[in-house]
């Protein structure tokens, strides 16, 4: 299980996501992905890096939608153009995993495909990278496999994947199902049961595998996407994109594909994995004081504990200070042209605000 | 009782204060006089506002420190250049005082000089006028005048003045002294007493009668004025000023003369009036929204009640959207360059921000 590069390993960066949990740091137009949510650098860059001592620059593809290219780019400054999917509309995950999948089995069939979101936050990198080679090595068997994380907690806000047998090691597999995000009792079931992983949103597989069962699940998916790859091939993938990715289905993979295949294997994973999806977690996740602060340096507190603050201003003309007297528990989140105080526990509601900003047609605001 | 102007009636505004209980909002080097901490203007402004039907701005002279001309100048644009008393260092209040009284007696020494705080609110304005015309007409029998707010409450915070007889009607009436911030009990027992008011740091006199009360009680005073004086009548009071003024005592007119005179009237007032000591008073005094929160315009509050929210920043590159959720009785204050949170009722704690600062070498930020 090494991770050194292998010439016949790819991977897809899914960056297409947009979200407002994160308001006023994420907006429409600058997603969860782009952002440091965790650490220093964006989700996206500290994603990149976990993957490439895998694949290289060459074989790093990086899925993204059309207003998000730019700044993508910005962070990502050396993937290649052509390694850029701009979907020219949102279509979910099918459609887009399926176009790096025809694309990378036009040349190199038997070549292994790495898909990983682009807003996950991984503690243990070297664990994440044994996981990585064992379901290489498991999709190169010709399997499609998963990555599942061992649940510490009955989370409801994940989705579950279903095993065959207990869970032990981290040998790749045989998976039952995907299993939606549960109630609470369910969920307390699952991590009792010893027999249901979450659903990390990872997918490694040979082009070919993939290929094979979009065509055998998703036949009008295969043919936008044949056509696409004929256009590819002729030199003239840009307008085809263009003009077929829109009519594409949009549905997820794991509904598209994965809930029809006869079978699947998961690898299954124990590397701090978090999907980063609540400030919460953002928290939970940082660097923080003695009093459990998180915040950025030079920040003054008096008897003040257990804060999250972010300046993510960028165009500040001047260091900023930033003081909490007396105030546990407080989200305090700026941006260029926002500021957000909330209780880190009603960090959720934030959406009310999207709302009537939304609703008062500050709509650049959201 | 006439608010209209009378030729021989002046102002001096007391503006060379500093102070850090608004931090980050006040600076030493940006005092509460100049902030809009009540209202949309900043409180010198609203104070020359209040005096200039009675004095016209050839007879409103401003006294402030050197540090703070050019921002006095620039809120006070039709402020004559020569009416701007420029203290080249702090001695408190007898030594400015008596600077203008003295100019004043140069010319016109029954001129009535009315001494003002730049950094005071007024609710009632019209009433204001009214106890201020009735205290010109004291000092214009000679003699030297203050108002006394009626206490509304037990106030620790203030300094009060003792009368001889029962607070009846707004007539001057002969003060018996200056009693300085008394504890809990003593403030009570004013207030039930009936012959306490609350010292709001004015006065009222004719030039010569304050000239003579300091050559009697402050005679080193005196030597220095008259210095300064014979300077200025020669043209060359700029200079004078520079060598002498550092040398004079430093002393408030409450202790330097007040406290010595035989005799004083004040006229009681009752023209909702603050000293806005502190963002709680701030808060008090603000318009609020129906969940008595106070903010800028545009703010969003889902779930917040009672908060301050004072978003003083001058380098702004965009608007900026306020969103509090879930939090109540909170101050929120931005400048550019700092950001504080605070509950109200912990407001004064900011000065160990201050402290934290300065410590770290941060000397700029306070």
């Amino acid at each position: 299980m090494s991770q050194s590069m292998q010439n016949n390993v790819y991977a897809l960066i899914l960056a297409g996501g947009a979200g407002t949990r994160f308001w006023p740091a994420s907006r429409a137009a600058l997603p969860k992905q782009l952002l440091p949510l965790v650490g220093t650098s964006p989700l996206i860059t500290q994603t990149a890096e976990r993957v490439l001592p895998l694949v290289g620059w060459e074989r790093l593809l990086v899925a993204t939608g059309k207003h998000l290219v730019e700044q993508t780019a910005s962070l990502l400054t050396e993937l290649l153009a052509g390694n850029m999917l701009v979907e020219p509309a949102p279509r979910n995950t099918a459609p887009c995993i399926g176009w790096a999948a025809f694309r990378v089995a036009r040349t190199d069939p038997d070549g292994v495909l790495i898909v990983l979101p682009s807003d996950h936050h991984v503690q243990d990198v070297e664990g994440f990278g044994a996981v990585l080679a064992e379901a290489v090595r498991s999709a190169s068997s010709g399997m499609i496999t998963t990555i599942g994380i061992h649940p510490t907690h009955p989370e409801t806000g994940y989705g579950y994947i279903e095993v065959v047998d207990d869970v032990t090691g981290i040998e790749a597999m045989a998976a039952l199902r995907f299993v939606e995000k549960p109630d609470r009792e369910r969920a307390e079931a699952f991590v009792d049961g010893g027999r249901h992983l979450w659903n990390a949103g990872m997918f490694i597989f040979r082009a070919r595998d993939m290929v094979a069962a979009i065509r055998a699940h998703m036949p009008a998916l295969a043919a936008g996407l044949d056509e696409i790859d004929r256009a590819a091939a002729a030199g003239d993938e840009d307008a085809a994109v263009e003009r077929i990715f829109p009519t594409l289905p949009s549905i997820s993979i794991d509904h598209g594909v994965m809930d029809h295949i006869d079978s699947f294997a998961v690898v299954p994973g124990d590397f701090g994995w978090s999907d980063v999806g609540s400030f919460q977690t953002a928290w939970e996740l940082a660097e923080k004081d003695m009093a459990a602060n998180a915040a950025p340096h030079g920040s003054v507190f008096i008897d003040a504990k257990r804060n999250l603050v972010m300046d993510l201003r960028k165009k500040a003309p001047d260091r900023r200070v930033i003081a909490l007297v007396g105030v546990d528990d407080l989200v305090v989140v700026e941006t260029d042209d926002a500021l957000l105080v909330v209780p880190r526990a009603r960090a959720q509601d934030v959406k009310e605000v999207v709302a009537v900003l939304k609703a008062r047609g500050d709509g650049k605001l959201v």
